[in-house]
């Protein structure tokens, strides 16, 4: 049987995007076996190794290796550099963009744009930035329904728990009624540091030097992380329309490390709960720090773990649990909505 | 648009086929919507009110009031008595059978046989009853992919909540390394209650009182419910060919109130846990009671819920929980297959 030859567009080439290329050149073979594909890389976009675009296949390997070396891909035999992530994705001609630029708090941009660009284009996306699903969810939905192309972000929330899937594909005719969950683990891993005893500062200083936090954490900390998280939930899985400011969110800087210890004493702890509920028929989202008790599911979700609640009509109350994720359950969410796209090309 | 009109058998016509029957009656119009289909009952088996066929739909509001009223469902206008699930089988002329009838725990039979009818017959099958997967997985799977038809169960283990699905639809490529979990609520419910104080005796009462456990508790009690289970995770998420017997099986009957109460003193929990490993290559399965401590998921599974663990190689950890289910998601789950056979047929 011959092979389908998938040509996708990196835009974005960082840790999640390179663990994909690896996960690409490892699972080739079985990916030929199940799916009769080839995925080929022809256009490659970062911010730091500067943007590529080849007739031939790139090779992921020396891709990873180059950036590995600090080179500029450009390097790269057989490539042309090309000015940005635009022109990337125009010569690509590409049939699924992947799309891992960092997030952008304040509007989603300059992702939401690259996904326009790809739709206009009949090219396929697929995405881990929150940022165009928490602004642009319904306006990119509609573009995407009327070229009748894939758009999927899997790796949003919870690395690449299939949590849009589960809902989608294996839930069907379910209404989900609300959403709650922990969501955001630099604030579970700070607030348990802190209830063993450490100060917030050193909590935050330990979360920092094991990779759990960013070198400027205020987007955990401060709950945004959390709201656009939120945002994402609400406009994926509740029909919403809502951004991340509209989002009621509350930090945990303001936490003190007695307030856990008083808590824990009660037998109770305290974490940074994401909720989503519908009231009078609007959809209403928060993101603060809340009191859990010792029988509640989120009691037992460790410093390294996530958790979502769903309320639903027909399947009453299911709860998905991810334990100690790494960079591989992120670029499997970006690898699994690759395949569900060629899967849905070729069924 | 016009629609499809697909009938369907039901084999068995209990408590989760009648309440399967209500979200039938229900939800047409969303189904009509959704998939363009409707759905219609051409013949109904039954072991106390008779089996009847129909060329014309049959009417599901007067099948439930007949039973409701301990009539034979051959009072109902239209409709011709069958003498049993095979004639029903044949007759009924159906795309898609619903079998619902009880698990017969020493060979899976009669349920295996109607299968096998039904496929031989080109229907596509979904079951409820947990004995054909537990002991003839590989020989109805093979079959079906003969005969290209769907063999859904959905709802044998855990009620309607999407473990197959999710697995098989939103985890490609993903391998299931090991499973554990608690899949029993009768035993749950019991050590619960005999944690507070109770005697075994007086739990299993209790238990029976509000329907968490059946008349006759044996299979639940001696562990045979979550080894039937724990063969049809094993032969459907990883491959193998088991059967109930082969299940390393202990129940809780001996175990004292005295040992859980012990164990809450040191902070854990006994609980009957399901396991299922590879060892050298060979799947293994347990059902046994295990101490649970206090900083693991299964700790906070309450006296009505369920949890399953998936140890996966792209995913990690990944865990589901269905907390308080009752006869609804039971029959959703049949519902759910069935409307993912629909989606199959007329993608």
């Amino acid at each position: 049987m011959s092979l389908h030859r998938i040509p996708v567009v990196l835009i974005g080439f960082g840790n999640a995007s390179r663990r994909l290329a690896e996960l690409l050149l490892e699972r080739s073979a079985i990916i030929e076996e199940k799916y009769h594909s080839e995925i080929v890389c022809t256009a490659i976009s970062t911010s730091k190794h500067g943007s590529i675009a080849s007739d031939e296949p790139i090779d992921l390997g020396k891709a990873l290796e180059a950036v590995r070396q600090g080179k500029k891909l450009s390097s790269l035999p057989g490539t042309v550099p090309v000015n940005d992530a635009f022109e990337a994705i125009e010569q690509s001609r590409a049939e699924i963009m992947i799309e891992t630029t960092p997030l952008n708090i304040k509007n989603g941009e300059p992702a939401i744009s690259h996904i326009k660009r790809a739709f206009d284009l009949g090219i396929h996306v697929v995405t881990a930035n929150k940022g165009p699903v928490a602004f642009a969810a319904r306006d990119l939905r509609l573009k995407a329904e009327a070229g009748k192309l894939c758009f999927l972000f899997e790796s949003t929330v919870m690395d690449g728990m299939p949590i849009f899937n589960l809902v989608e594909r294996a839930l069907p005719l379910v209404e989900v009624k609300s959403i709650h969950g922990i969501i955001n683990s630099t604030t579970n891993y700070i607030l348990t540091a802190m209830e063993k005893g450490n100060s917030y500062e050193a909590a935050l200083t330990e979360a920092q030097a094991c990779g759990v936090a960013e070198a400027d954490p205020s987007l955990d900390v401060e709950g945004w992380d959390a709201a656009v998280k939120a945002s994402v939930l609400a406009n994926s899985l509740m029909n919403a329309d809502i951004s991340p400011d509209m989002v009621s969110r509350e930090g945990i800087t303001s936490i003190k490390a007695e307030a856990l210890r008083v808590a824990l004493k009660k037998g109770s702890k305290i974490r940074l709960v994401a909720r989503i509920e519908k009231r009078d028929g609007k959809i209403i989202a928060r993101v603060a720090p809340e009191e859990i008790p010792a029988d509640d599911l989120l009691y037992v979700i460790d410093a390294y773990s996530n958790a979502l609640i769903l309320e639903t009509d027909l399947m009453g109350t299911i709860a998905m649990v991810e334990q100690h994720p790494n960079l591989t359950q992120t670029a499997y969410g970006l690898l699994g909505d690759l395949l569900s796209i060629i899967w849905v090309l070729f069924r």
